[in-house]
């Protein structure tokens, strides 16, 4: 069964009594009143990341991706709370030393705070992160505007090449070799941009699970299609090196997740504080498409100007 | 290496930065100016619980452990979220109808909401619970003062005898089987004692991990030892029977854990006070020892008077 129809299916009757849950339509729950906001995200290994070869730089990329629920709502992460399953070797002297390392730069670059958790053993190694920020606004899904353009931030597909030079699956040259795989794993988070979002931003969600998977589910309650231009999809220099050289296509690498860039819509009123906002803070963001009405279904464009689909829309869990 | 051991050394360094983490020297998060109580458990298929073949009972009985660490602090548990790991076994339609409904009812039972989660894949089946709570203060650890007497709610040891009834190692007739097994998976949480407490408690901890390893937490940072009496730890009549046919000796199974009762300590002033709440509340209350200077050991002291110590002082996850 699909993760969200599952949710859907057994919990939303249990959450619709809450009005602060934002009835699981969002990542984050927010409580107005209290202007309290908690994000809670699972990662296993062999499923959220290979491997525990480099916890130093595991225990990053999911602190990050779990604090960018909150960076993509608009709100900055204060605490964070880790429980951690695993075993001996996992929970080794020299491991603990490495992650205790790289929490306290990520704690000093993101300005979060180690706030508790629990330690348990298990055969399976995982994290449970729970973030908790304070506003008493945030940018909800499903508040797209008809006509919205759709932006994103900085580049897409990186950390998804850096994944499988990592599995063996593409094999380059050393420099690009260590280009993607720090790139994926340290996903670049806009927290500069974060109370910016309020200026421009009808809805907003982190791409997590794969552009179009978080497309989807940003409009999901709303009865809008999309129009996306592949060639305006953000891609680095390396990554188009990659699609000029034929290694791989463009469209088979920019929508499969694991990017934590911001995916928003704006109306196209605000499209010169964007820029501006863009060129101040040395950011990028990039127009990929518009919302639509839903007499039309949703289109991916490519640069002949055809239809096209994906083969993988992104990531789901199944059970 | 010991889990507290294991948290201290490499994590510390981390919290102490933060001035409301209690220094991970509470079960629960309290940030003071924000009136907010956070408490995260992890709880795994054969460590926690035993396996998932009633799912209705297994998840009532970790929601009540995991709220207990704020009811013993004082604070009303309000949200909860819950991230579920495991595979489509675990995560049946058949078994997801049942955890709902368990859910449905806990919430009803203790006024508490579901506020979000995740749900994943795993091989390990595991449960991570944050509970959340709201209060401008809490009972800390590490408050006790010299002289006071040490209390306990409820009864003792009969979840020990339960569990090991459902693992076969203890035998008995259908009313004490089912009596013991009720017990191990719906502990009584005192949430109608958690505003009460505040009017006579000085320190305060639930009893998770074993009345003795829990006590030693309740003051690790003091100077302090304890005198207790074993004739004064209150056990059920059902395990009082067992004990009399010579079953199990009292001191094996009164500091195993898994009792989620409140352990606090108290001026023996307030003696007074509690015996009028336990009367008024219809609430069973125990005082089981005292509070000593650290001149002297801590001491169990049995019926005929001699210095005992228990065999297991209590669960510890180690790694």
């Amino acid at each position: 069964m699909h993760e969200f129809e599952l949710i859907n299916k057994y919990f939303s009757k249990l959450i619709k009594k809450n009005k602060y849950s934002l009835n699981l339509n969002d990542d984050v729950f927010f409580d107005k009143s209290k202007s309290l906001i908690i994000s809670v995200d699972t990662y296993i290994e062999g499923i959220h990341f290979i491997d525990f070869n480099y916890p130093e730089l595991v225990i990053k990329k999911i602190l990050r991706s779990s604090i960018s629920d909150l960076i993509c709502k608009g709100v900055n992460p204060r605490y964070y709370f880790i429980s951690g399953s695993g075993n001996k070797r996992s929970f080794s002297k020299k491991n603990l030393k490495k992650l205790s390392k790289s929490l306290k730069q990520e704690q000093h670059k993101y300005s979060i705070l180690l706030s508790g958790g629990d330690t348990v053993y298990s055969k399976t190694l995982s994290f449970t992160i729970t973030t908790v920020g304070f506003s008493n606004k945030i940018i909800f899904r499903n508040k797209a505007k008809i006509n919205d353009d759709i932006y994103v931030t900085g580049n897409l597909g990186d950390s998804f090449i850096g994944l499988n030079v990592l599995k063996k699956k593409i094999i380059l040259n050393k420099t690009l070799k260590d280009y993607f795989i720090k790139k994926y794993f340290y996903p670049e988070l806009c927290i500069d941009l974060t109370k910016k979002l309020f200026l421009f931003a009808n809805t907003s969600i982190d791409i997590s699970d794969g552009l179009i998977t978080d497309l989807d589910k940003l409009i999901n309650k709303q009865n809008f299609s999309y129009k996306i231009f592949l060639k305006n999809i953000p891609v680095s220099r390396n990554l188009q090196k990659l699609i000029n050289l034929k290694k791989i296509k463009k469209s088979n690498c920019i929508s499969q997740g694991d990017d934590y860039q911001i995916l928003f819509t704006a109306s196209q009123s605000k499209s010169r504080i964007i820029a501006k906002t863009c060129k101040s803070m040395g950011i990028k963001i990039s127009k990929i498409g518009k919302i639509c009405n839903s007499t039309q279904k949703s289109q991916i464009i490519d640069e002949n100007n055809n239809k096209i689909t994906f083969k993988n829309k992104g990531y789901y869990h199944t059970f």
